[in-house]
C-alpha cells in the first residue's frame, strides 16, 4: 500500500522496537537516512536500531555504528528498492516481513506493507528530512550530518541532473543545524587511498578511444587489482572517467571478473542511452548509466561492447 | 568608501552608460557578475557593457560576449580584488577610474570609489544577486545561469568550505529560476579536453610521495606539454590531485616555467597553514592554498620545496 508523508509518520508514532535496515554495500545515502531515522526515533522516546548485511567502510564510520541483536516490533527498509538489496543475511531474515519501505527509487517493487515513495528525492534522505519534521523533531547536528551526508553522496556533492530545489534547501537547512559540509566533502570527494589511486593510473593509462573518439573505453584486469593493492570494492569510482573526455559520448569501463569474463559499466552524455545498449547485451540501467556482463577475454569482450556501441550510434 | 547594498543600488540606478569590468583571465564568477548585472541593468532601460582584457574561455562562451568599444559614463569592477588583476589592457586604462567595485576577497585593496565588500560570500555572483534583487529586478533564465556558474565554480561545486546556507539557498532559487545546473555542473566539472587527459596523466605519473608520505609532489615540465599538446591555460585543476591522496598533508604542484624555474601551487589539509610554507619561499596565499617560485632545475626545485615543507612540519 503506497501512503504519505503523515501515516509514514504515524505509523513510526503508533509502534516501538523499531528495527531500521538499510541495503548491502551500504552507501551515504542508505546509512544516513538509518541512522537519522534512529536519532530521531530515540528522541521521542522509541526503541531503535539499525542493521544491514555487511559492514559499514570506514569513510562512513562517521555515521553511526550497527546494532546486532535487536528484538523488533516493527520493521523498516530505507533506500531499499527491493528485498534482494538487502544482502544475503537480511534478506533471508527478513523478506516478506517489512512493514514500512521508504525509498526514493521509482523502480520499487511495493514489497512492503506500507510504501512511502518519493521518487523525485535526489536522496532517500530527503524523505527522511521531512519524516523527522512530521515528527516534530528539532534535527540536531547528528542527524544533519546524517541527512547532509545522504544529499551529497547521491548528487555527486549536488552536481547531477537529480539535485532540485528541495535539495539544494535541505542541504543549506543541515549546513545550519550544524553538519559538517566541508569536512564530510573532503573525506567523499576529495580523498583517494593510495591503493586506488595507483589502480586510478593504471585505468587511466589503459584508456582507448574509440568510433572516432565518441566512445572511450577503459580495461580494469585482475593483474591491476594485484599491481596496485587494490580491488573491487574501490572500483568503482572509475566508471566515471571515460565519459569525462571532451566528445565521448559513451563510456564504457571493463572490470575483469575472477572467472576472466567482464562486468561492463557505462555512461553516457544525452542524447545516447545506454540503457538500450546495454540491454542488446543482457544487462540494463537507466539512460546515462547501464551495466552488463560480457565474455572474456579483453580483446573478445572489448569487440562485443564496441560492435554494440557502434550498432547503437549508427542507428541514431 | 565602503557602501552597503543599497547604497550600490542606488548608484547604479543614478547613473547610465555603465561599464563593467572583470578580471584577467577571467573565471565563472567574475564573468557570472559581468553578464548577470548587465542583463539586470538592461532590464531597467540602462545602457551596459562587459570588458575584459582577455578573452573568455569557450567553456564560459554561453555566459555571454564582450563588448568592444563603449562610451562610459560610471566603471564597476566585478570580483576584482586589485586592479592589477584587471590585465594589462582594462588596468592601463582604468586603474584610478573605477567608481564601484562589488567583491567578496577580504583581501581587496578598496581601490575604487566606492566598494561593495562581503567576504562571507562564497562567489561574488552572491552579492551581484542582492543587488538584482535589490534593484528590483526579476531574475530570468540568463541570469540565473550567469549566477549559478558563479556560485558552482567558486565552490568546488559546492565541495568547500567557503559554501554557507546562503549559497545553496541561492543556488535553489537560480535552479527555480531556469538555470540549467546538470549541464553547467558537466561542462565545469565532469569534462577534460584530450590535451587536458593526457597532461593529467602524465602529471599523476610524476607524483611522488615524501617525508612518511605527509607531502605527495607532482611535477609538470615544458616537456609534458610538449607530449600532451597541452599548455600553461589548462593546469590549475592539476593543483587539487596530490592532496586527494589518503594520508597527505602537503599537496604540491611544480610547473616548470620556460626559464626553467618553477612555479609552485600548494594545497593542504588543516591544520597545516601553506601560505606560512610559501612565505618561506617568498611567496603567500591563503591557509589551505598558496604559491611560490622556486629556482630550477627540477631536482633542486623539488628538494627546495620539500625541505622547507618538512621545517615546517617539524615544528607543528
Amino acid at each position: 500500500m503506497i501512503i504519505d508523508l503523515n501515516r509514514a509518520a504515524e505509523l513510526l508514532k503508533d509502534n516501538d522496537n523499531i528495527l531500521i535496515l538499510v541495503h548491502g554495500n551500504p552507501d551515504g545515502d542508505t546509512l544516513g537516512c538509518g541512522f537519522a531515522l534512529k536519532a530521531a526515533l530515540t528522541e521521542i522516546g522509541k526503541n531503535a536500531a539499525v542493521r544491514c548485511s555487511d559492514k559499514i567502510p570506514p569513510k562512513y564510520s562517521y555515521l553511526g555504528e550497527l546494532d546486532e541483536d535487536f528484538d523488533e516490533d516493527f520493521v523498516v527498509a530505507v533506500d531499499v528498492a527491493d528485498p534482494k538489496l538487502l544482502g544475503k543475511e537480511l534478506e533471508t531474515a527478513y523478506a516478506g516481513k517489512i512493514q514500512l519501505c521508504i525509498d526514493h527509487h521509482s523502480s520499487n517493487l511495493k514489497y512492503a506493507d506500507y510504501t512511502l515513495l518519493d521518487s523525485n528525492a535526489a536522496a532517500a534522505c530527503e524523505i527522511i528530512l521531512e519524516i523527522i519534521k512530521t515528527l516534530g523533531v528539532q534535527i540536531n547536528s547528528k542527524m544533519a550530518n546524517c541527512i547532509y551526508t545522504g544529499l551529497c553522496t547521491d548528487t555527486g556533492c549536488f552536481k547531477y541532473s537529480n539535485v532540485t530545489p528541495r535539495t539544494m534547501r535541505m542541504a543549506a537547512d543541515m549546513i545550519e543545524a550544524g553538519a559538517e559540509n566541508a569536512k564530510i566533502n573532503t573525506v567523499m570527494f576529495d580523498t583517494k587511498t593510495r591503493t586506488y589511486a595507483k589502480l586510478e593510473k593504471l585505468a587511466l593509462d589503459s584508456m582507448k578511444l574509440y568510433l572516432d573518439g565518441r566512445c572511450a573505453v577503459i580495461t580494469i584486469t585482475q593483474d591491476m587489482y594485484s599491481e596496485s593493492g587494490s580491488n573491487e570494492t574501490e572500483v568503482d569510482a572509475i566508471a566515471a572517467l571515460p565519459r569525462q573526455i571532451e566528445g565521448v559520448l559513451v563510456g564504457v569501463t571493463m572490470r575483469e571478473k575472477e572467472d576472466g569474463d567482464f562486468k561492463v559499466s557505462m555512461r553516457s552524455h544525452e542524447p545516447v542511452d545506454v540503457s538500450e545498449i546495454c540491454a542488446s547485451m543482457g544487462g540494463g540501467g537507466h539512460r546515462c548509466a547501464g551495466g552488463c556482463k560480457v565474455a572474456g577475454p579483453a580483446d573478445k569482450a572489448a569487440q562485443t561492447v564496441l560492435m554494440n556501441v557502434e550498432k547503437y550510434l549508427d542507428r541514431q
